[in-house]
């Protein structure tokens, strides 16, 4: 038996059957209609931020990262918890409006940004954070020609990285942000353009669990900005120290200990160079704040065994669970945390796979995990799927199409 | 510099840019108006199954594998090539049957197929390959509701793989299909149901190069076809004898040797058990086929030095190139073949990185290539984007949505 990542505190069994929000899966599912189908938890996307911002300094704003989870209504929701909202795309921008968000909360980064989605960002107001000398050229054109006067960050490409991190976003050669060095002739160049400038955005990394990665990190973060601040010549306006924090999605991983990243963060704030005195500080999350809040149900449409191991094949798949079938930027599969929900607090009876209904060896949701014995029409739930989940799986592979999805 | 991979046949330069089936890259991109496309060449798609029908015995039917490509004007073009189309879900149900495809030319696998999938197909008058006892008693049983005869075959798990396949579906407990040594039963309880049976499904693994595997395999597949229709107690009407056929994606890949299986299986023909004799035999194909006959366009949109590397920005991504991205089932990530299209014919000068306008490391198509100079507005073309492109990569990812797709 292989074993399988921790389930996320918050979900209760109700006559078995597995309660998110206080509402029974199969009441949810009979709601929706269908499966496969994500749940969101209104509850714990609010005990989220509230728990975090309890552990960070009044001073450090909360951004929320769209891309990890761009659904109407959970942005909707989170627009009432946070300050702030970061965006990758054009696309990204319109899906941020839709759900009300004010542009002037919205700062947009991305390496390949398209004069279009420059236009449309600078038009409706929205913070760049520029990724190269030729992207800056760009909009400050543009901007120019559209009679607005942009909002302008640069994204520095630190000279560090994150240690222990998912993803590592600095420390050598990058396609994201401009070099540390060549920052601050930059950043005299946007302010000698009259541009409205809005500081830097520093981003080291991703899905660290490490609180002292994160602290040494943010440390360096805070140094960095310092020092070109002092070199741009003007004290630092605003600064986004990146995000960084993980979930844990594998057995083993422990949650991230954000009381002491807050501690170590307020301290810093206590004792900040004169450049950086009047700064507005902000952290920007997405998996964080939304990862652990979701739940991936698909229903068993087979039970079958093979040379001796027992499959539950399910209505979902990789289609719409693409990092938890171990294809995403993974290199060795472990599982994620799942569990039988129409038998939520029955005993492990048997060691069985969950695959997907893709005719593909790749859909595979757990392997070899320990279960209650289950059987069509029981439904699987795959946990952690609040974040890179439904956006971020190939809907359409097989002709499969997109997930049900709800805010409860 | 890393290596790219091999250039499939059939691409040349007019005035120095890349041209598909005789037209400018950059006028294809003109008429559609927009990049990221994906482009199709009809040419090399009718050439490519006629080389293959020239090579295989005359007996032998040719399938299409519709995963591989879903588009509708390729699907369209390729009803005229191919004798049977072989699906994956009830959505590449309506998307054959939308262009044109006959039902009866169609056969369905997958492992987690729904009641309704099993009621659509059966009322179509398509084959179902049955994956398990389960669902061969719900086929059975939505057939005698819906008053139709069922087309059924029965898709074996063998007990051999596919040496060297990139993908194993035989050999061992798998989610596909049904134990060989369990299938005669089943076989025969579907012949004294009355059902319309139509043999047997025998895939044992997908993109090989070496045709001394292919031509074993299929060795083993007809040995255990015969074993199987022996133990069953009836001349077997019909065999899929499965696919395999890989192309050349990576540096030092060759094309596979088609002459030398199509010889192979003609000897093995001409001398076929007497439970075989006038079964018709047929291979499924999708990569084969449809892989090497597509280009993706991408144009840059940025182009931008980090610690002395060339970073290629585009604003194309693994939103639509998810496996020349090596985050689909690769473990180690190489160069699908990849130039600069609009300058096809121009010599190396640097070493570079093409990479995706997502805000994410995962997101690159070339890594430290070596491409002749290129700028922006220049448009990058990366090959083999014919199959497990389009709709197997996560198209909604950071809000950016679906290429345009174009058959020429």
């Amino acid at each position: 038996m292989k074993p399988l990542g921790p389930i996320p505190s918050g979900y209760t069994a109700i006559d078995g059957v597995l309660a998110i929000a206080g509402r029974k899966a199969t009441e949810l599912v009979a709601e929706a209609g269908v499966t496969p189908l994500f749940v969101y938890s209104r509850d714990l996307l609010t005990a989220r931020v509230a728990a975090l911002r309890a552990a960070m300094p009044e001073r450090l704003s909360i951004h929320y990262a769209v891309k990890a989870n761009p659904y109407g209504p959970l942005l909707k929701h989170m627009l009432g918890l946070v300050d702030g909202f970061d965006i990758a795309s054009g696309g990204e921008l319109s899906i941020v409006r839709a759900a009300g968000v004010d542009p002037a909360r919205v700062s947009f980064a991305g390496p390949g940004k398209r004069d279009a989605e420059l236009e449309a960002a600078i038009a409706a107001g929205a913070t760049l954070n520029l990724e190269s000398e030729g992207e800056a050229s760009r909009a400050l054109a543009i901007a120019e020609r559209v009679g607005v006067r942009p909002r302008l960050a640069i994204r520095v490409n630190p000279d560090f990285d994150l240690k222990g991190s998912g993803m590592k976003m600095g420390g050598g050669a990058k396609p994201f942000g401009i070099d540390a060095e060549r920052v601050p002739a930059l950043a005299r160049k946007l302010l000698a353009a009259g541009a409205d400038w809005q500081g830097f955005h520093i981003f080291a990394g991703s899905q660290a669990l490490s609180a002292d990665a994160i602290i040494e990190t943010q440390g360096q973060t805070l140094a960095l900005a310092a020092r070109l601040a002092e070199e741009t010549g003007v004290p630092l306006p605003k600064c986004n120290l990146g995000g960084g924090f993980g979930i844990p999605y594998f057995p083993g991983d422990e949650p991230v200990d954000i009381g002491a990243v807050g501690e170590a963060l307020a301290e810093r704030f206590a004792d900040l160079p004169e450049v950086l005195r009047d700064t507005a500080f902000c952290i920007e999350l997405g998996r964080y704040l939304v990862g652990e809040a979701g739940v991936y149900l698909a229903t068993v449409v087979d039970r079958k065994e093979s040379h001796g191991e027992i499959y539950l094949v399910t209505d979902g798949g990789l289609h719409h669970q693409l990092a938890a079938s171990g294809n995403f930027g993974t290199v060795v599969r472990r599982n994620y945390p799942s569990a039988i929900a129409t038998r939520f607090d029955a005993p492990v009876e048997e060691e069985a796979s969950i695959v997907g209904c893709l005719c593909t060896p790749l859909d595979r949701l757990a392997d070899k995990g320990g279960f209650p014995w289950a059987d069509v029409g029981d439904i699987v739930a795959i946990f952690c799927a609040g974040a890179y989940g439904a956006s971020a799986s190939p809907a359409m592979f097989l002709g499969q199409g997109p997930a049900a999805e709800m805010l409860v």
